[in-house]
């Protein structure tokens, strides 16, 4: 309710066309359902191409199935993170154009192609055994409407291979660079670029690797300073942030 | 030294203009002076816009004063974080426009006012021992061309006071987030919002607070998906974090 | 044996009612029969209202039925934490009255309905994912003599929600504040109610979460005053010193 | 602004005794000034027997002078945590009812002396050094009006001395448990009493102690159902914890 | 080789009855087979009492057999920790003697049953999971020739059952105290007594226990001087400790 | 108060010597004066051969002054750890057999010169640096009525030093090593003897010793069996322990 | 593309023998194809003597299959680490010389048995444990060229076994030390030898071993100087380390 | 002793030389005095060009200056780590060849000049205030007899400036780098080079570097393999351990 409307309706009550009580029980409504503030409720669904995510773990089949029956009445992009082929299987029979991205076990419904990202969002990552997290990234971030391109297997201890795909870098609007173990990858990367990077550590590695603690502590430590990190294995953030960043 | 630059040599090689030799000497030195990544060399200081920035913290005082006589040939926005007066008072004599920033102990010399950034960049913190940390972004991104804002004081124990200023979060195009203790205000900022939130932890708190990491871990886990961190007390980080995503 | 039965027996010794073998005898045992805190031996059980609790996990079925049968002979309620649907059957045999909550797997038989907490407990919770901590809590303030009453599902990056229930908020005697990652609801909370709030951390997240040390450090640190913590995970615990306090 | 005040405003509208302008203009501020969630704002300076707290530590004399000066304008106690005597030489000079809290560092100015807990509020202490953080707990709990005794040096290595005083734990309606090194002490008293108790771990010991985590950690593991913890060294949140429990 | 040795074969060289280079072959073996710190290399089998130790987890049943197979053939006591009833019923069969301790998971052969230790060993533990390592402990000082007790479920919350075994615990000339959570039991226990006490965290709790460290901090902070710790759930290490200093 | 005076204080009582009244009054004390457990309040002081015991760090001059002058009163030996020079002068001015262990800071008066301990207590340190803590021990062994030795100086990187002192190892009836960095030491001298090892872990070292931990983890991760652990730095537990133990 | 060659085809251009456009392209393709740092792409497989290595764990057979047939067409000695018996079969089919090296894990086929390392190699681990990650380290160094030797189960708590290898110990050119619990082994060992010793801690142990942390501790505080460490159970790179420097 | 010289006495006790009680006497001092381990004793002083060393942190100057003059009756080189002008001042007096070496602390006298080392030795660092380790680390590599080069301020954040000195890696033998905050530059360096690299974490950073931790694991986690770490800070250990591979 704007202030507009708001003006109307007292000019109504006035008028007699509304009774105070009416007025009063759409007013009672009003803190969470008209202000301002209120219209964060719905942001995400409503606002245009923003995706509905379900995080699949922990949640049995038929109650996803559910859920994703509900999100098909409406008509955005749908992305299930972190699920399987047996959960694809049920949801292919939902709608046909469900799409299983095995190497990050995203799910994706994509109804809605428009692209509302101004440049290119890139992937970058170091190890083969990255490619999970830095394929969730990808995906979120094409789902969310973006164009995007990946880079992989350019570890820091083959520089050259890096440096070689230097063009690739400059080209991207956004770039994400997801790395397990020493995490140095972000720092190589953002020293040659002018955009923002968003670093994901990932939990790969072993011994004092400590699941991805130390390529977090890595990346926060970072001596560049157009880097900024999100969660361990964190795909799903990093191309979200990338998209809300890449539509500015 | 472009394509073009270089088949205009190749060219005067052939023609006799250039001698081998010169050619030979000029060509060596290509990987690190002309290629395109060399370029990444200068970039913080030669790209218009970017200032030159120094941390005092360790470096003494003369040796301080020599870095930014250098610098003041040149005609970017000198940035130096961490300073004390004393270092200002010295600054001052070089350069009449230098001016302290106390609350954060920054010393900026201004030369180019332009604005680069296309929107607000605006700095959120928690508590009034976090503003030191925010005063260091606020700075940086002024410096580096940003129309900046400030709305401090707003922590999540008192949530409608954030409420209440819900409009100018909404009006900014990036949101610096500073808080310590629990680091809970950027999730509840980047609710409210759909623009990119860079969240700092600082190293404000006590006991369990583990000079930051609290707050650190809880930016991290954040249940909102459009924020990315920067390192404990990093105000710096996220100022020029925020003034790259900025000028997207 | 307080003072005056001493006193009382002691006239009967001089009077030689009682022989001074006997007197000595029952003084040897004074110290952990008869002191006032001896009394704290059976006070679980012994108090009103106070549930006899068992936790399931790590003992066998046939164990734990053993031990209910032997709590049948007794009237107190009966709480069975961290059971499972298996247990259930084996319980249901002993008493019909006893029901299984799947969401938490508790396993509660009440035998004693009477309402001893004064107001009404409040269980609030962050994510679908901290609802089994949150029964836990709900459950065993129940079975100790609580009204209760719950909220799920209102985490900080929506934060409106929390507000449009601002109503049951006020309504309660006390709070418990169930969260996973950052941790941040008690802190919110606590901020807008002047009772006291019992924070759970749980284990809810994944990467920096650390298994529920994000959670749990947020918590300690709340900048709202209002607030204790319970152990990671501990629902039981938080609802039990809620009924505690429910009580005074 | 209630309900029924709302409906009495709408029904001067209709009557036109309010003009919609001024009716839009008061439901303007609405939402932030007169919704319940509202009151919470100044709920502790208003809210009776709540004092206004101020944290010296980091805030210098003048500044402090200057928030004492504008509190005295009200009527509420003053509680000022983490001071010194020359900062009591200072705030002596404003009010002669100021006084100096020398173990804890508090500086009290009490003007309203109503006792409006229900009962007493108990803080024991396990060694001398755990003194400090106990006396910040005593005092603020007096300050904000409740009946408190204390038992200090109780121990666990010496256990007899803390029995010969289950009395007094026996007589208090919240108690406060202040210990370092191993945390133990409030398990012990929690199980040799029925009402709540409020650990609070302090940074005292060395080497293994880490500066209080090993008694936070311990008391976060009690065997006792009815503790809850607050922040290491959190004497002040301990006192407040156990005035808001103390009310009920 | 005793001095009296190396004398006697000197003599024989003098005599000519031992060659030179015979006698250089002897004295060059001397270091790691005759010297003083060179009976140490089977200390724990030679020395009378000590049993032959093998930890079973890891190894696989066949090599095990093999293993005691060949301590079968010298007399010493056999302790297999860690083990279960399916190397029992290979073991026995090796020998009838064998006895499976199924708390433990211990596996005793039993030759020497002579006791060694001039006093009596107690094992007290805290709480009902406990008891696995609490056995292993006790099973070991059994094995190495002590009188053994036990006295479980004392734990600190409930203070006067263990006030109330304080016969018991004056009766031990060593006492091992094995408890998990806040491991607060041995600085109760060693303020009770004047005996050595060796502590042993287990890894019993959830959440912030972290497996042990909880109460591994806890002992190593014990308020107590008497006490020693060893590394969480080392049962085999406390009963060993305890026997060396009870045959002191 | 044994059974045996009982009986008779309850036979005057019948026989009228002792009014009903004194008697009550007489039995009311017992819990914590009179029985068995009572005995350890005043176990430290009272025992023979157990000297009191003072930190002095955190403590004032004068307060320290005052418990001394209280102290010499009783005719115990007398130890006051990590205490300086200037406290020395003060204290000798009380008592002239007053004598300053500049190495460990310790203070004792010696009062009481009775051997107590049964055989030697040796201490054994790794390096230059570790000799305060190491020192500390032989102070508190010593004033405790030992026999003490010291062996400093012997590392493992320099093994063969440590070997030829064997002989020192074996003549010792309880050994205490004190090590920082890596904390090997135990471990291999435990090797070479059958009497129990006290290990103390120092917080000698920089980088990832993180003040003592690494030698903590050390010596509770050691392979040899009759070693237990106490606190970084904890010199005068490891002699208190010790002498418990010596005294067997 | 060496300086001469550069020379030589700038003539070629002067002369009009190579175009000028064909000129830009083969410098276009320099900077990553042909300049010194460009040789690093491939050197590990294009070096005389080392390996192709590939990591099995967590890469399915197929694929795994699919890649060393590929590294078939090429001649190096083939390393692939924590494998299974079932790869091992699958790859026995490709290559009759394939070798399973059961302890550790690996499969190596060996096609260059040229030696390369100018002195030995030897693998000394501390217990039977340690020996999976022991073998590791040998079969890689082993795989590279060097004459390898091993040293199993010289624990620390057994000193004397180790001293009597110190033969074996001064006959290599480098030494790998493998070691879990304490880390103690590397310390005594390199203070025997005069050459450089690689210390790799292992995850064996349990409780306060933290999975290799304390091992890591104690090697990285190592009071010996010609130490290094690798990685926590990282036995492929503690001998491809040693090869290096074996080579040198 | 060696073989020969056994054989030699043992022919003197045959044609009765010497006599046999001399022989025993000789043979009892034998293990620590003559056999080949007991030659480590003094190997760091007494092999040819490895200086005497002393940490001077914590050791007043008068003792400091006490062992210097000590050493200056030997031959070797001489080298004090982390000392300072003062210091300096004094031993400059005892020898007119110390040198002081400001950005290390560590003060030289070089009187054997002998290079040892078959190749050159690089210190490679990432930024500024990593050189106080850095020239510890070049200081003692020089003073023990190599070739030192060093290569500052080479940050992988400005990547291109590594490679533009690709040729001076090149030309090392071994290879020391020195880095903070996320400890990148050893992976990197190692990728271009075939030689052993030794790792130095510094504690150069803030916030989350945790005083090195982060340097560290990103060290250990390195994605090279021919790498090793020493611990944080120690550019002592990491010139040494150079210093020894270096004479291979």
């Amino acid at each position: 309710m704007t202030a507009e409307e708001i003006t109307k309706m007292l000019k109504h009550v006035r008028r007699g066309k509304v009774s105070v009580e009416e007025a009063v029980d759409r007013l009672r409504n009003l803190p969470y359902e008209d202000l301002g503030y209120a219209k964060i409720d719905h942001h995400r669904s409503l606002r245009q191409g923003f995706p509905e995510v379900i995080l699949a773990r922990g949640k049995d089949p038929a109650q996803l199935e559910g859920i994703v029956r509900g999100m098909l009445a409406r008509k955005h992009n749908i992305l299930i993170t972190r699920a399987d082929s047996d959960l694809y299987d049920r949801i292919r029979k939902l709608d046909r154009r469900a799409a299983f991205h095995k190497l990050s076990g995203a799910i994706t419904i994509v109804r809605d192609r428009k692209i509302r990202g101004k440049g290119q969002v890139l992937v970058v990552s170091a190890g083969t055994s990255d490619i999970p997290v830095a394929e969730e990234a990808l995906v979120t971030a094409e789902t969310m409407g973006n164009k995007v391109q990946s880079l992989y297997d350019v570890g820091v201890a083959g520089i050259h291979r890096l440096l070689g795909e230097s063009r690739h870098l400059r080209g991207a609007r956004v770039i994400i660079v997801v790395a397990g173990m020493e995490g140095a990858l972000p720092s190589v990367v953002a020293g040659m670029v002018a955009v923002p990077v968003i670093a994901v550590p990932t939990s790969v590695g072993y011994g004092a690797s400590f699941r991805g603690i130390a390529a977090l502590l890595g990346m926060l430590n970072t001596c560049a300073s157009n880097v900024a990190v999100v969660n361990i294995d964190n795909g799903f953030g990093a191309g979200y942030m990338a998209s809300v960043i890449n539509r500015l």
